[in-house]
């Protein structure tokens, strides 16, 4: 049987970091021809060369991690806070302003963001993190706005407690601290299988997901349920 | 091939109404097995007759409809104000009152709430409907954190625009003046098929989505982008 | 020197119970002619000839209360559950109705409804109580925004974690594990002084508030961000 | 008599931007000792130093404006977007980075920046924009969850449809096609006098808001209420 994204280009980026791995290994089992990207985007020029090379796109993944420093505000470092930004914030929108182009021609795509819950609920010690991020979800959700017409469909998965290489290391989650954290915080009390947040990316990639645009999903286990 | 959902019962209430027609079809054709229930499940023992004799149910549509007579707030008479809290509100408590303690008891299950975006937003003039699916809505956040521990998943589609037969019926819908409306108001300017619905529907049921948790998911084209 | 409600008329809801002793006897200092009620807002007739007798009413304050009785979604009691509905979401309407015709033959007038910030979070086990203060917090908002135009403002202050005599008793606030709790869950670590929110509806008493309408506003120490 | 900030320091930054002066004249006609700041905050050391020099700020009004360039997503010039974060995200941190200390030494302080509600809702046309205010509300939501244990209440009023000179021009906003936007988009059909956001001010940086942290209020005529 063909998959759900058979016949379908998507790009993934940040390919071995984050949630990069495990969506691009999904996709490609639907049927997905899925081209992994393991630049920083840190280039205008460098980026644009790399999206003309994968070309059409039907669906991006952008997707970017870079850990925090965990300090109080008023330590705050001067690079520790651009590397947030100059990592996450405008890598995203390198990418993205790279790609729209296409998919306004052809009035068709997708674009998911993988972002985090942080700044939805706001993370003491961590705001350097929150802003970035924060500057990520309010980017996609305009975005995801202005592109609605176009039949492209932007949103943001803003997720916390899945498992993943850079912000949930297998030494942290097997810790006794670490499940009373869940216990306190989280009402599943567990961090999620990575492949869950690939099942939400196939879904928002897939024929059946239009009427989604400009939304910044919260995934996190009950931790930031958004008023509604 | 085995379907999404095959090996599951489902049961789906007000299932000639609203999204249930195209949720009951989809998950059948997913593989479930549906139970169709008709009733207006205002009653107890009713209700709790209907769900024993459905038996074991693995994943609850509650999904409830009601037309509101729009008019301003002072207007508002007691008896439509009544009947909307009569038919989604109070209703949608009973049913899932009622399917909890064996979804407990097998500490796996799933609650799938249909509801409205209106309350998200506000909508002059039908302030009442919005108070009622803002209870619903209120009522599966709080259900959702309380499930989440025992392994079930409630969560609500907060769902406008997207067609169905009480709230946008066809003669509605093909008007110029509609037109204009969702040219001025909703960012995807149409009206989403109710197949989108049933799919996001089946992302719920599914086994990879048991990190949403208590969550109202707007589901309006754009029209109500919760911040984030 | 006047106070900053000098010359206005205020009706205070439920005058004896949750805030409305501290809000009356603000207003009160603050120059405004207090009307203060203690009926249960239970039947139109009865409210109707009440704001009636009030005379003029430039400012509502709907504040109403009714203590949970938590319990497990599946243990609810229908007659615990209407009576939330019956004692704080009907008789919000019942007033708010009532006092609009002479605000809207005007063109002036404040709303503000003094609800909880439950729903807006979710909280195991009071599922009815966030249904019931959920509807309430949804009408608000769909009412403020019908009645902008007419420059009627309503609001609502969704408070948590305010001293009061219906929630949180001396004998409660006082223990060792609510010391705990607050230090687990607010970010504030503590029971604000009820005079808080008594200055907060001052403010959206007064004449430079006009820009705020429809807000369902948090007042919890933190306990809600709203993300935004 | 005393006005409400009588015996407080308030330093006001781009004090003769955006809400700077009204703020400032409204401080100051409360009795606050007011310093105006008139400096671009664009570089970590001149910062501490004009915060050094102010001496003890009990309240900091972090005002911050900067005009976006309108364009798609797929048009937006680097220095654009950097320009954004440069004069609006970046000047926030380092002034907030500054005042703290003194503000956690004495266990007291009020933080106030004036951001704006465009992230809240997402505008087609102005992502960077929204990007940048977006990393502000973020910020200001993290912070303020951090510092509300040392007594220090940080927020932001995320504005929109103020009368300023930054955003909303006479000659603007006396067009009749700015009154046909106002008429589809803000429930208020109107521009708010600046002097209300300075009563909000006023309240957040007075004695009874101590229960507010956090928190990025919403304050744009009904166009943006938060869900809740």
């Amino acid at each position: 049987m063909p998959g759900r994204l058979a016949g379908k280009r998507a790009l993934v980026t940040f390919a071995d970091s984050y949630m990069g791995p495990v969506i691009a290994d999904r996709f490609d089992a639907e049927g997905a021809d899925v081209v992994r990207d393991h630049s920083p985007l840190r280039d205008r020029a460098a980026v644009e060369a790399m999206v003309a090379a994968a070309g059409e796109i039907d669906i991006l993944v952008a997707n970017t991690a870079e850990p925090p420093h965990p300090t109080d505000v008023e330590s705050i470092e001067d690079e520790d806070w651009a590397a947030l930004f100059d990592k996450l914030t405008h890598p995203l929108m390198r990418v993205v302003r790279a790609v729209v182009p296409q998919m306004k021609e052809r009035q068709s795509g997708k674009i998911i963001a993988i972002t985090s819950a942080a700044p939805l609920r706001g993370i003491p010690k961590v705001s350097g993190y929150c802003a970035a991020r924060g500057a990520q979800n309010a980017f996609i959700r305009a975005v995801g706005l202005e592109l609605a017409k176009h039949n492209v469909q932007a949103n943001a998965i803003a997720q916390n407690y899945v498992a993943n290489n850079v912000y949930y290391p297998d030494e942290m989650i097997t810790t006794d601290r670490f499940a009373q954290h869940l216990d306190r915080l989280v009402p599943t009390k567990r961090v999620a299988p990575s492949e869950e947040t690939a099942e939400l990316a196939v879904y928002l990639a897939g024929a059946y997901s239009t009427h989604v645009v400009g939304q910044v999903i919260p995934f996190a286990g009950g931790w930031a349920t958004t008023p509604g």
